[in-house]
């Protein structure tokens, strides 16, 4: 327990802005892309199956970010994520985004599991549930 | 004194995910988007004149936001701006997303003022500071 | 007949890359804005109705563009539309993207009429089809 | 000779519209992502380094892109780049893009190289040219 999940992404001409700098609303995109490897890689329920084959999706329902120092296209960025707070129907998770050892950004984003059929809140899945806690930070 | 800068904009099809709702890095975009048009049409400084001709930048250095109720492509979104904090160097914006009058969600961002020849921080402008400050909510 | 859709864009911080221009695929994402604002407004068919009640989409079948001088934030583009060819189950629409009167970009697009549904494609809307032939260069 | 490069990508969420499907700017994002990794893994040449030490550009000049079967989200997209043209200051590139062995959009695209300080084109650096030759098509 107290897994991390490690995810590196090549920063993109397509990320930054005319700063050179990455534009800030692609690091959410960043994140994005590091939860669905996460959910697929690490608890082995891909979000589009989750979505296309169990009518269950995972809205963000809030978003906090702290944007330390600025990354530059050909940086990599290492996000490590980990579950801060596990709810009955909603899991917060924790990015810190790094470039080699450094802490560049650190984000927190509060995700609730819905029915897409009735769009209501719905509990955690019981088969995620236990795999997901893994990752909980103590 | 108080004032309010009031941005409409139309929810399209670019903006929404597999869901059919807007998928949440949007709304940063759309917020940014918002305070474009608050500098250029109340502050009287466009950015990319700022940035430009004045050498000046204005990362964001925090966001906060929380996504009350979903938003679709149709839908037209109101953004409603005040200024929460006005420091030295940074200013704190409160958004609230608003559909018809009901909100959907709520921002704050704190942006920076920045030399973009020696990037470091810079107090805020003489000139703008005045015409931030009438955007203070109180 | 030989009507022409005028659309403008400002173009925003979010367009632009680390050269300071409109990084190219954005410009698709202002043709989709235009097209969408087409239908809404001469043909009188908004894209989300005629996806969500009448489950027809408008698939991008091809596109084609020169990228003739650059755009830079703060520029307003404005794209004329019209329409080249009306087929069975398409259309090819042609944009001019123009800054003042020069033009800088200009782009083919056809896209098909489909069902939603049957995932096949359908002869134009017979509502549709005189609507879009007043747009029909000749 | 007549070398061929193989760049894969996942379809994520973020690629995908209300239909479900890969909506179409995206595409040339995700054609970008492959020019980007050929400029650094194939022709040793990153482009943020070319941008920023060398201060050439590569700006697309133009585009094409045929949209033969959709992409959805979990696909994996195969992008096989070629050299179609090589001229003295541009290159035309072809993509072929599929899914497993099944093509579903082709583009080309033709890129210039610019001096970022005059603005104005450049012939192919002579360090570069051997190496795209190796890709061109016979």
């Amino acid at each position: 327990m107290n897994k991390v999940f490690v995810h590196e992404q090549l920063i993109r001409f397509s990320h930054c802005d005319p700063a050179g700098i990455v534009y800030f609303p692609r690091f959410f995109d960043l994140a994005h892309a590091t939860m669905e490897d996460w959910f697929a890689q690490s608890l082995s329920q891909p979000l589009p199956d989750l979505i296309r084959d169990r009518r269950i999706g995972t809205p963000t329902v809030s978003v906090q970010c702290e944007f330390g120092k600025p990354l530059r296209m050909g940086d990599t960025l290492r996000f490590e994520l980990s579950v801060r707070k596990l709810g009955n129907a909603s899991v917060q998770l924790a990015y810190s985004g790094k470039k080699n050892t450094v802490e560049h950004l650190k984000m927190t984003q509060t995700i609730a599991f819905m029915s897409l059929d009735s769009a209501s809140a719905i509990p955690i899945p019981e088969d995620l549930r236990p795999r997901i806690e893994q990752y909980l930070a103590v």
